[in-house]
């Protein structure tokens, strides 16, 4: 049995996300685990480093499962996973990892990215990769200021999604990254974790202070509310996708 | 009446193309008519600079109108179709220009790119705008080689889709230039003008040198026998985007 790590893209446009609250074959998750299993006529489970929500893209999620490959190179399999994962699928690397190797567990921290189209025209070949939003002009420095007090270890219930969560509420974020470009302005959330919708939750607040709905330094007291009901918008999921994890062992290829 | 001269973008994956056989609603000339003549309750015709098929794309597709535009101006024109339009076509600009200004008749030279993916790995964000083949790898130089044969003036009745054709099939290529990255090799054609699937019949043909198929100096013999069943494949839609038109009276603003 080895155990084998893959990053995975895709277009979750008609996904139900990641994982769905019961196993379903509408769910990367569940195309993988399929097709995984149909190969090497075993049953393959595999651990995301994290659910994403429905519609909700990645460019760099990790997972890994435990396998025997029965003589069958590493390459051999990427190759026949591709053939038969739907082209909105795809896994770009495997590779063997030491045993103890768990895509959940063991990951440092993520980083996600929100795209905000800020332009009356259209981009008609992102436009399922961004969030449109021209009903008021983004002011980026307050937008950037907010994200100045949401940095650091807090509780964030207030931008959880779950309502009942029973577990600790706890993230710490490493950076918060706005960046403005001609026809949009995209935000980039590095963090240890985050919560369900949390990304979402976020964004929609800091737009909620770019439009001027709140101010920046009413970050603090939202935080404390540890109110949902105080926090902003959830922003729709096309915006957002999953940049990349880290993990301890990994050197830090990403450079800016 | 003002002339008004407009650059068109779309993905034209749910289309059957920039003009149907028949008066239909699902062309683009048929969306941009039904909006732009219910904003400025006239009848408007749109006239493009050329047909795309179903399924192609177009970054720079060009096309002009007769309207009266009863005192909006052309920037809140251009905000109103925009916001009417469906988010796969966006007209990205508009100006009034000389009466005497046609889309298709001034046309000086057309660009066209077909993209094609050669990873076993699927481009998952990309991939309604490439056509996949990963078959047998292309030999790049050998598809330069042919596609050398092809510039200059000639009857490509060859390569033209419709073989009732009445009208003359000479057309003049000016350059194709055939580049290669990571995953893909696309070839930009420009030329006078190009007869119907043209550019896709000269992509499989070039496709069909660069799996050994035929030879790079087969294409003389080719273009000579004036018979559609000599030439190559015709490649899918999904790898075809109008790139660019160009016209008389503007300066060359296009650089590498």
């Amino acid at each position: 049995m080895g155990n084998y790590k893959i990053i995975v893209q895709y277009d979750g446009t008609r996904y139900k996300g990641w994982q769905g609250q019961k196993s379903t074959p509408d769910t990367i998750q569940g195309k993988l685990e399929t097709c995984l299993s149909r190969i090497l006529e075993q049953d393959i489970e595999v651990n995301g480093s994290g659910r994403t929500d429905a519609g909700v893209h990645a460019i760099g999620q990790v997972a890994n499962f435990h396998a025997e490959l029965h003589g069958k190179t590493v390459e051999e399999l990427l190759a026949e996973v591709n053939h038969y994962l739907p082209d909105d699928i795809a896994v770009v690397n495997m590779e063997e990892v030491d045993d103890r190797f768990h895509a959940r567990f063991c990951a440092k921290d993520k980083t996600y990215r929100y795209r905000i189209h800020t332009s009356e025209i259209s981009n008609v070949f992102e436009r399922k990769y961004v969030y449109r939003y021209v009903d008021h002009p983004l002011d980026v420095e307050a937008m950037c200021h907010a994200a100045g007090h949401l940095i650091g270890e807090h509780d964030f219930k207030a931008f959880c999604g779950n309502s009942h969560i029973k577990k600790s509420t706890v993230r710490k974020i490493f950076n918060i990254r706005i960046t403005e470009s001609n026809d949009e302005v995209y935000i980039d959330y590095t963090g240890s974790g985050f919560l369900q919708n949390m990304v979402r939750i976020l964004t929609g607040t800091l737009i909620e202070v770019g439009i001027g709905k709140r101010s920046p330094d009413s970050m603090h007291r939202l935080i404390h509310s540890k109110n949902r009901e105080e926090a902003g918008f959830m922003a729709p999921p096309q915006g957002l996708c999953l940049m990349h994890v880290s993990y301890e062992e990994e050197q830090e290829e990403q450079e800016e």
